[in-house]
């Protein structure tokens, strides 16, 4: 952790405040490096009370996200999030992680952007990300897994986002097969896997996560406000970006350490659960080919088997799969 | 193609010699610029006689691998050698790819080094690539296909390079899955398969190719030399090695139009009656598991179906085989 990241932790873990010299002993620097590091927090917007005899208290926050503070806020994983980047705008996150894997960085890193100018999505399309408005970032793995269990990471990343949204917004998300994660039918999440692999072995895989999370009806474009929605709009509040944040990559490096180790199937089922397109009749579009169908389950690796109406079980990895109302 | 490529096209067309006005003509320029590119041409070694009254002829050319000679002999193809690039030193041919994949250069693209510093093989494991005694290229392609599916490259690149061995060297290569060419039990071909994809769809594959050419027996490591060999050692003579890449790359883009238009299953058994491993006692190492069994078959997906001890039919798709005496 940076200086700054260590001072974020103590203030937030002193509520009712603590001395600049408790943190020169504890950070084994100088007071007066710490009043220069506080006098910097400040200008980025954190909101620290000093009163004599009481020492430095944390009393607000700058919206903005700042690797220092998801740091502080993340406390020790086992991989994800030991290194967290926050760029104020760039191409896309994923293309930075691309970057960052050739260079050989260690997995686990996650890159942050307050906007995007080219995000995507799947299959190529477009993703819209305003700035301060939701969560745009990529995490980097490096799993022991072949090209086709890929599809794991996508499920892990689903139950995470879900449970991370529940704790900290109070939303009860649905998952839609294989990538949106749904409020009330209408998409607030899109996960995005990419990978860079040989035939049998994954080299490293970019989880692209996009969160719409405190727009409001208006800052969508009007083709969108049927299909997408907020989390502010579900839950009828603004939500703290950088505490939804940290509690999306707690819940992932939670969930990445079941990968692999033969303990997928609790994930799967979890996934199952609260997977909107089970036992759904679904139109699925894959390629060149069309077909309708009851999704029945999900196969070990994260495919969705669909019964057609002739009787046969596809097994569907990829494509639109439509919801029939 | 460029002038100097329609020259070479035209010279090696008119073995007797054609005349600079009938070039000027055909070319749509000035005698003088087609004089000039002969100069040039002589200059990068092309042994072009010109005899009043019988222009010009072409008599010998180097060894070196030149990008207009290359494309004059191949001709024109559906995909793959439209555009060819010529390197005298790269770091790897599949990072030069790589990069052009990114910058969207369409697929077909091929590029040639005449030596590579960092070669690499399966696994991250380590290609030697010396200056002038082999071909070592990749390319690249753009399949409308599924991770999984991308095993299907290694298939028709070994097939295609069996084939153009043979018509070029007169030698019979025996195919080792997944991806060596063997003369008597030595390796004389590598291939690399790397690809960039989404979950269900593959963006781009990179064919990495290294064949070992013109090599003696003492250019090869010693710890090599029971396991390693060239085709000149196989042939008892020197191979062109301009000859032998346009000769691959023309049967390449043959057998690539044969994937996904369901004409696979032909490629496929050809690979299988020229598979080495095939019907014989393996056995299989891939991550930590280690087992061994019979070879029987090849899958759809170019998988290798192994019979385990214990009568089981286990599907291979990577790790290392190791043949039985």
């Amino acid at each position: 952790m940076t200086t700054d990241a260590k001072i974020l932790s103590a203030l937030r873990a002193n509520p009712d405040g603590v001395s600049g010299a408790q943190l020169a002993e504890d950070l084994a620097i100088s007071r007066a490096a710490i009043w220069a590091r506080i006098e910097a927090l400040r200008t980025a917007g954190y909101g620290i009370e000093a009163a004599p005899h009481f020492g430095y208290k944390l009393v607000s926050w700058p919206d903005a996200l700042h690797a220092d503070d998801l740091l502080a806020r993340l406390g020790k994983t086992k991989v994800i999030g030991r290194d967290i980047r926050v760029f104020e705008e760039t191409s896309s996150t994923n293309d930075v992680v691309e970057k960052l894997a050739r260079d050989g960085v260690r997995e686990g890193v996650v890159v942050f952007a307050e906007s995007q100018t080219k995000g995507r999505g799947r299959l190529g399309r477009k993703w819209m990300s305003p700035t301060h408005k939701g969560l745009w970032f990529s995490v980097l793995l490096r799993p022991n897994l072949r090209p086709q269990e890929a599809t794991q990471l996508t499920v892990i990343s689903a139950t995470a986002l879900r449970r991370a949204i529940k704790t900290v917004a109070g939303v009860r998300v649905e998952i839609k097969w294989p990538n949106d994660l749904l409020v009330g039918g209408k998409k607030v999440v899109g996960i995005l896997t990419e990978m860079s692999a040989e035939v049998d072995r994954v080299r490293h895989i970019i989880l692209g996560i996009g969160v719409d999370v405190n727009q409001d009806a208006a800052e969508f474009a009007p083709e969108l406000r049927s299909i997408a929605a907020s989390l502010k709009l579900a839950a009828g509040e603004e939500i703290c970006r950088a505490e939804l944040a940290t509690e999306i990559l707690r819940e992932l490096d939670a969930d990445y350490a079941r990968i692999g180790g033969g303990k997928f199937s609790a994930v799967a089922d979890e996934w199952e659960a609260a997977c909107v397109t089970i036992g759904k009749n679904v139109t699925v579009h894959t390629g060149e080919l069309k077909f309708r169908g009851c999704a029945e389950a999900l196969d070990d690796d994260g495919a969705l088997l669909v019964r057609t109406e002739h009787g046969l079980l596809e097994r569907v990895i990829g494509g639109d799969v439509i919801l029939e109302k």
